[in-house]
């Protein structure tokens, strides 16, 4: 494999290329052309030829990929061909969506640990097993499960001080869904999802709509 | 105000930008220079002043912005200087997480209506106060109540179908949370939104850590 830099949009497009391949996969269809893909995926032919190029030689010409050789380099190339462990800090009605949410655990993200920092919910079994437990215990089970990811679900103004703690404890990797900005040091990785976000950006075309 | 076409990366952008504005203008601060304004939303300040002249001449050179004019010509551009009225479809986790989070109702989006397709559901008050209503009502109650975005928080399997129920009902713009990709024929307007991506993202660029 060439070690060519992959620019972070064309990382967001594997990632939703490998969605329609599964479902292929698991229903037994075996080739599909890149108009096809593109097709599932909204984007054009075009542009996922361009991204595979990135990562080798794919597929044959006038015939396309095989979907299980090209979900499997997908998810070598993003490193989501094992499984990581996560743990989530604030378990309020995004955190439980999140915690809950079957795609995470299908795709191999396993959450091993759920925290949440008001006393009164400490204890409490969710629905997917997993027992809320104290902020104070973060650092002690993040070793002790080695927790690789964090994925925060606090309100604003507490995302900053859990991040900081999360790399306290070793973790270098962070998903932020708190709607602020996160910083971290170079070496750790943040992603800042913010989807009121999203909600500007369709305001934004539906404005331009005639 | 020129009409050139903004790409969709520096509309993300100017979102980004708002929030901090938002603060400053909250807490009484009145200029920003672009070096402050790229640090609070970890860009670089070249980006902030590319993305802002897309927009005409803003700020004074070795001075900064004036944070309330930023700000009102940012939402302006947006069109989120106008209230924008939205229903939901699917009352699970993440539903209840949408309409409730406080960051939307702060931002002008007003959801007028909450769907669920389970009978049960129906006529259970949320805490926001709306009652849920029976995906049959749909059509009736978008009309009445000029909804003009909704958004999908459905299972995957249900996702298009109620995409299509929204679109008939009179609806341009969706915003789907549900992890598949909706299609919309020309003249509509969809953002998908999957964080599963997001934590793909994050796992290829932990990967690549040394």
């Amino acid at each position: 494999m060439k070690t060519i830099k992959i620019p972070d949009a064309a990382i967001a497009r594997l990632a939703l290329y490998s969605r329609p391949l599964r479902a292929l996969l698991e229903s037994g269809v075996s080739v599909i052309s890149s108009e096809k893909l593109a097709q599932f995926c909204g984007v054009n032919p075009a542009q996922v030829r361009k991204d595979l190029a990135y990562f080798g030689e794919f597929g044959v010409r006038g015939v396309g990929y095989d979907v299980g050789d090209l979900l499997r380099e997908i998810k070598k190339i993003l490193a989501t061909d094992k499984e990581w462990i996560l743990c989530i800090v604030g378990i309020g009605n995004l955190g439980h969506a999140i915690v809950e949410n079957e795609n995470f655990r299908k795709m191999g993200y396993r959450f091993a640990a759920a925290f949440d920092k008001d006393p009164k919910k400490a204890g409490e079994e969710l629905p997917c097993g997993l027992v809320i437990e104290p902020v104070s215990k973060l650092r002690e089970l993040i070793r002790a499960l080695h927790i690789q990811i964090g994925v925060i679900t606090t309100p604003p103004d507490a995302a900053q001080r859990v991040a900081d703690l999360l790399m306290d404890a070793g973790i270098n990797g962070i998903l932020n869904f708190s709607p602020t900005q996160v910083k971290t040091p170079k070496g750790y990785v943040i992603e800042n999802v913010d989807f009121t976000v999203r909600f500007e950006n369709l305001a934004y075309h539906i404005s331009k709509v005639p």
